[in-house]
């Protein structure tokens, strides 16, 4: 009889380490606009994230790569197509657009200044503070490939890799909190 | 070896009971679109989850707050630049547009057209069924703040109120869905 | 004070089975939009899961229905309205434009370009591809009848069915993962 309790309760405790293992405290983000507004309010979610101690990791891919272009770097050996991209779209987290009421860039320098008025951080400082809290950035390697951006031109930042989709899923599946921006 | 096991049974109540709480019948979205057709997206899985009894928290932020603004009311005390954002932006529910094929405002009409024949409740009369249903509307403060929103500008809704990211992420961490519209 | 044992072992097995229902393998996502490289984006996310043995849901609302209807497919009895939606709607996956730098297809041409160049599967690659790796497809049923699609202008795809937003809720409840595109 004790021997048949040892058991279940060994069986039990195999299954809610399995269970504990499936809901970190951690979030997943998969970082697809490169919207300003998008990547404001995902860099906000993951930074107040990381100061209540939650694991961050975010996926940035697609269009999402462009707020993570350094404007002073850039990459030799590109194809006339990866030229073209490269000049096409935004480069770097100063750059990127208003999803809505850009109007010319007005909306978006209105937008800057009024958070700046309200001590808002902007998205470089955001940027900044993300590294600091250890939040982990995955850049889409085919989202790379595809537009053709290399590693050597993006940003300097503590926790940055390169990897795949599988990586996400791995994350996303152990988080509390999964987000698609 | 009782007094073993009394203990591992403690040890894993404990767990389990932790874990619970991780995964209560939740539902915690992100409204940050202000198109009429996300708005719909996220009112139609907030209320049916409602229906079927789960507790649902929604996280006003950005665009989305056109969403709540009572075309009724309006605010003393703003600054020029609250004031045009005050004009530029959607007055309520009932002119939000469509993401895509607005087509100066016909679209939307001939979407609400179809709605109604389908008697797909509007997105006013959703407020209303999730005020009801008891779904919780919380407006993100520094949205507010940037777009120079007032409290005193939002509809009537029984369950509102104004807090931060951290509110978000507290509840998104307990739910069993978690959203970004 | 077995007999006690045995009964908080019995509650905390129920519990636990519970709780591991609740956290199935399993992904479930919104698919909303119906732009090229949001859909694409969706489509990697769930190939990528269901390669990895997790079971995947797709509940295919709004304009994002484009993306399943089939060109060479058409339909009777509709109204006028009904046809008109169609028409302006993109009818297929390979004829869907990018959110971003469509540039009067010129964008989207050059994106699958380089997809190919890269080895990247189309999308109608993908959906035959999910067909097989046995991803199941659920059509919003209010969407469809919204846009006036009907059921056989769909694609053929072995594990598709038209059901309401529940669905979606009962099957995300239970999965892991949970996204909104």
């Amino acid at each position: 009889m004790t021997q048949d309790f040892e058991m279940q309760l060994k069986d039990l405790q195999a299954t809610v380490s399995l269970l504990e293992k499936g809901t970190k405290d951690q979030v997943s983000m998969v970082v697809f606009s490169g919207d300003m507004d998008k990547i404001l309010a995902a860099m906000i979610i993951a930074t107040g994230a990381a100061a209540y101690d939650m694991k961050v990791n975010l996926f940035f891919t697609f269009w999402a790569l462009s707020a993570l272009r350094d404007p002073r770097k850039s990459a030799q050996g590109k194809s006339f197509m990866e030229k073209m991209f490269g000049m096409m779209l935004p480069k770097g987290s100063r750059n990127l657009k208003l999803s809505k009421m850009n109007m010319s860039g007005m909306g978006t320098s209105m937008i800057k200044g009024i958070m700046k008025k309200n001590k808002v951080a902007s998205v470089e400082e955001m940027f900044r503070t993300a590294g600091e809290l250890g939040i982990q950035i995955n850049i889409c390697e085919m989202s790379m490939n595809l537009m053709g951006f290399k590693r050597e031109e993006m940003i300097d930042y503590p926790n940055m890799s390169v990897c795949g989709v599988a990586t996400f899923l791995a994350d996303a599946a152990e988080s509390k909190i999964q987000l698609f921006i």
